[in-house]
């Protein structure tokens, strides 16, 4: 019924002599612990039969010793000591699950001091104390993994790191946050305000009590200092992320940027510039015949321009158990295939070895050029012509201007679409405008983002 | 300005001691090699930073050694024997970029067993002889690198054998033709048959003036064997593809499925089932609503579904001189950055370790089983019913029946979309549907590929 042409080749499927299983600490076991748990047992064949030998784990420590002991089964010691776990002399690997920025840092530092490698999904660690913990790690030669730390399902890290190696890489856009695009998908399809679609969010898992880390676009600006670490090869540098959230988007701009033929995503954006690099988290028109307009619901999206690969685009799911699981799992799998030799740290964990790395100054907010949107609400319905004309004035390079949809009580509303021009400009004219005759509200401006080459 | 919160840190900014360069010669300099020079001098400074060390190139061989010499520059040594290349004492790795699969296979061969690395885009190669190649090169302990073989822009090889290590995987399915997808872009955009498409792309450098390897389908095959080679843990399996191109593919069908709501796209899927593997390249209908049906031009885009990742999906250019060196030059750094070290074969030629792999049956087209869309042309409008009644008697689960728009000097036709069922039973029951009386003329099938979980 078939042939099978390697029948030949079977005295070469014999079984390689055994190597001793990479032992692993695990520091938490919540939703992303249990997941990894689950995931080794169901592929443990598989993951072994890829990692070369089998991947043991050895003890985890956990706040609730008694649900933590239904997870992990016989044979995996229990501790509700972290260090216990990060400085045990039988592991090989310490996975931090736990999170935080402030213990977990200590309990990192700890197994790096002793020799371990660290696996961990622990973005706002590694943007917050990156640099130490990775000098740290240098110093003693092990490896620091993370690519569950950004867009867990989607191996982008692997990708930046090792796979556009070839390139000089010109920007990074993501969707890195996906309680936020759930939001947005939700404004959209279903004419929602932002709170409505919060408390839907909220109602269905997707967002948590308090959702402040994501709704603020701090969570999509942790993995985007990591994303432009590894894309430039500059070191981690959260505090200088300008950081827009969600939580003063109306509804009324996403059926307005609709209109006009866009959708409006929270992206973290990184892009070279001349005179250093934009580093930017903020609502933003994309394109609505944009792939990166159709990462919808919770899903994640990213798109890499490099000057030999062209536009590289990487989707997939953003958060969740296994997905995040599958991102740990192949990261001991990456130190499980090296670990005994002397290359632990094959792959930089920037990217870039440090003599290569340097600190490219963050381009201030005002300096940041994109094309705008503007709405502008009017008196009269006339008066768009006056609105395109004044703006032209004050040196914004005004592409289009129509009027808005009518809606039911509310004043006339002029929509414009700009060329790429500085903030500064932006702002300035947006502030003058505010006092001209013919306005009728606030004005409010996003900014457009093209994606194209 | 700005802060530079790495300050601190400088002293560890210290240049290690230097590294010996990884030393290259190469095979064929044609677009692919001519790209990989051009890449490497442009980028130098960063990919000697990502590596640690620089990459030298040191010998090429090629076929018009004059034209040769204006690409390579001085200082690279020419010949026009890529046996010596292959054999060269100085050279740590070779690339190949010549091209066919007899000679190659004589060079890559001569290479490994002289104990030199291999880079290779050369899919035809490693889908012929990919189970000779690789079996010589675990016995001489060398790496035998592809990334270009398959998408070359997108690191799918590096995400299929690295990054999702923890999964199972369950299907995998790709445009992985640029050609192809270049002819049916145009096919439905500006509503062309496929000879006017042809020629188009043909005039504009998107086929070659003998295109056959790609509108039949048979570079896509070549792409698949690898893909599910990673995927599954199976061996290089071309001869068991089934491959059907798109040279009898209607604009007609074309246009009949954007009515239904579908973009006809070329698909290589490989998937799971109980008893074995689908291996198959053929023309599919993907929902127009999906992102692979926003895959267009000739860029290329690759789902992969994983049981624990779920579904994530890799865009970009599947073709080109920048974009296959950029692969060709991840492979160098990754040799770059193990090189000396006995973890050469740190991953797998093909994911997964030898003893682990399994020669996984391929089902016979007979077995595969998916929606299919059917286009029957009927001698009159009303025998649309008659036809859905006959067909759901035959055992084929009808789940839409609806007419073709209409169209001056043509029969009517009748649509039908069906669930899930095998080959054997569309082939069947359209055999005898033919002989039917209301039937006009031949009738068209096509799988729909859902691409869902």
């Amino acid at each position: 019924m078939y042939r099978d042409p390697v029948q030949s080749l079977q005295p070469l499927y014999s079984r390689p002599a055994p190597t001793r299983p990479l032992r692993v600490g695990m520091i938490g076991i919540g939703t992303v612990g249990a997941g990894t748990f689950r995931v080794l047992a169901r592929n443990r064949a598989d993951i072994a039969g890829r990692a070369g030998r089998e991947i043991e784990m050895v003890i985890v420590s956990a706040r609730n010793l008694s649900r933590a002991a239904g997870i992990v089964g016989k044979g995996v010691e229990l501790t509700d000591d972290p260090l216990r776990v990060a400085t045990h002399p039988d592991v090989d690997v310490v996975v931090e699950v736990a999170g935080g920025t402030g213990p977990a840092r200590d309990w990192v530092l700890a197994a790096i001091a002793h020799g371990k490698h660290v696996v961990t999904a622990n973005k706002a660690l590694l943007a917050l104390h990156g640099a130490e913990i990775f000098a740290s790690a240098r110093q003693h030669g092990v490896a620091v993994a993370y690519e569950g730390a950004v867009a867990v399902s989607i191996p982008i890290i692997k990708a930046l790191r090792e796979g556009l190696t070839a390139n000089r890489i010109e920007w990074v856009a993501g969707i890195i946050n996906g309680t936020t695009n759930f939001i947005l998908s939700k404004m959209r399809d279903e004419g929602l305000d932002f709170a409505a679609a919060l408390a839907q969010a909220q109602a269905l898992g997707y967002a948590e009590a308090d959702p402040s880390f994501d709704i603020e676009g701090i969570d999509a600006a942790h993995k985007l200092t990591l994303l432009a670490a590894n894309a430039f090869g500059m070191p981690v540098r959260f505090a200088d992320v300008q950081v827009e959230g969600i939580t003063s988007l109306q509804g009324l701009d996403v059926a307005c940027a609709e209109q006009l033929g866009f959708r409006i995503k929270l992206l973290g954006v990184a892009r070279r510039q001349a005179d250093g690099v934009e580093l930017r988290v903020q609502p933003a028109l994309v394109p609505a015949t944009h792939l990166m307009a159709h990462v919808n619901g919770s899903m994640n999206g990213i798109m890499v321009k490099a000057d030999a690969a062209g536009v590289t685009m990487y989707y997939g799911a953003g958060a969740g158990s296994e997905p995040t699981a599958s991102a740990v799992i192949a990261d001991l799998v990456d130190v499980a295939r090296l670990d005994g030799t002397h290359a632990a740290q094959r792959v930089p964990h920037l990217g870039f070895h440090v003599h290569a790395m340097s600190a490219l100054p963050v381009l201030p907010r005002a300096a940041v050029c994109t094309p705008h949107y503007l709405r502008v609400p009017v008196h009269a319905a006339k008066q768009i012509k006056a609105v395109a004309a004044w703006l032209a004035g004050q040196h914004v390079p005004v592409r289009q201007v129509r009027p808005a949809a009518e809606r039911p009580g509310m004043s006339p509303q002029v929509l414009v679409l700009t060329d790429a021009v500085v903030q500064a400009t932006v702002d300035l004219a947006v502030r003058t405008l505010q006092a001209h005759p013919a306005v009728a509200g606030a004005v409010t401006t996003l900014r457009v983002e093209e994606l194209a080459d």
